[in-house]
């Protein structure tokens, strides 16, 4: 999923965390599952897109997807940020 | 407290990540331990109720609890933590 | 990084994730590295000289660095945190 959003230009970056154990509702129970969570950057263009391929591509029914806004970043990381994500 | 915040309805899912090393100030020094992190996801109205219960509940005098705005969400993703935190 | 940005009072607490993988775009390719991320807590106000300092001790030329604006904290916390930066 990580390579794929990035060979889409999706996002500039992604970070695999070690995996996670999960609990979350589940047609009314608490379910416990190990999930691995990605921390996606990219503009906030993109989100809307983002997010509907990777519920397209993600194997759970609803998948957890939300984005939480950048309050200030680097200059430099910032124009390497929106240079990554230029369509050729 | 994972499971706990759930049984009570004060949050729809909990990611448990792996143990990490946290270095903070206490009584003017800084001092290492190894951390569990939590990530609530849970609804903007039940964040104080939320708050006071881990506070009560956590064994360190100053437990670190914030919470960050979720900017956009799946719109499926976000009507299922809608009917997750339902109280029966 | 964690221990020298508590020493000079840029932050009141730092957690130092495990091993993560990241992928990201470098010079138009995709790389792949095994990163460590830490998550910082500090004040809005020393958001910029943090910013800069770690750029300046980083050793990539780019160094992912971005602030999350907290919505709400628990009272103690806060009031934990602003003291913890008090310079000497």
């Amino acid at each position: 999923m990580a390579k794929a959003v990035l060979d889409k230009k999706l996002a500039a970056s992604v970070n695999i965390l070690p995996k996670a154990s999960s609990l979350y509702f589940w047609n009314g129970e608490i379910e416990e599952a190990t999930e691995i969570l990605l921390l996606i950057k990219t503009k906030t263009s993109k989100v809307h897109t983002l997010s509907s391929y990777i519920r397209l591509m993600h194997p759970f029914e609803i998948p957890e997807i939300f984005s939480l806004p950048i309050d200030r970043g680097d200059a430099h990381y910032l124009k390497w940020l929106e240079e990554s994500m230029k369509e050729e």
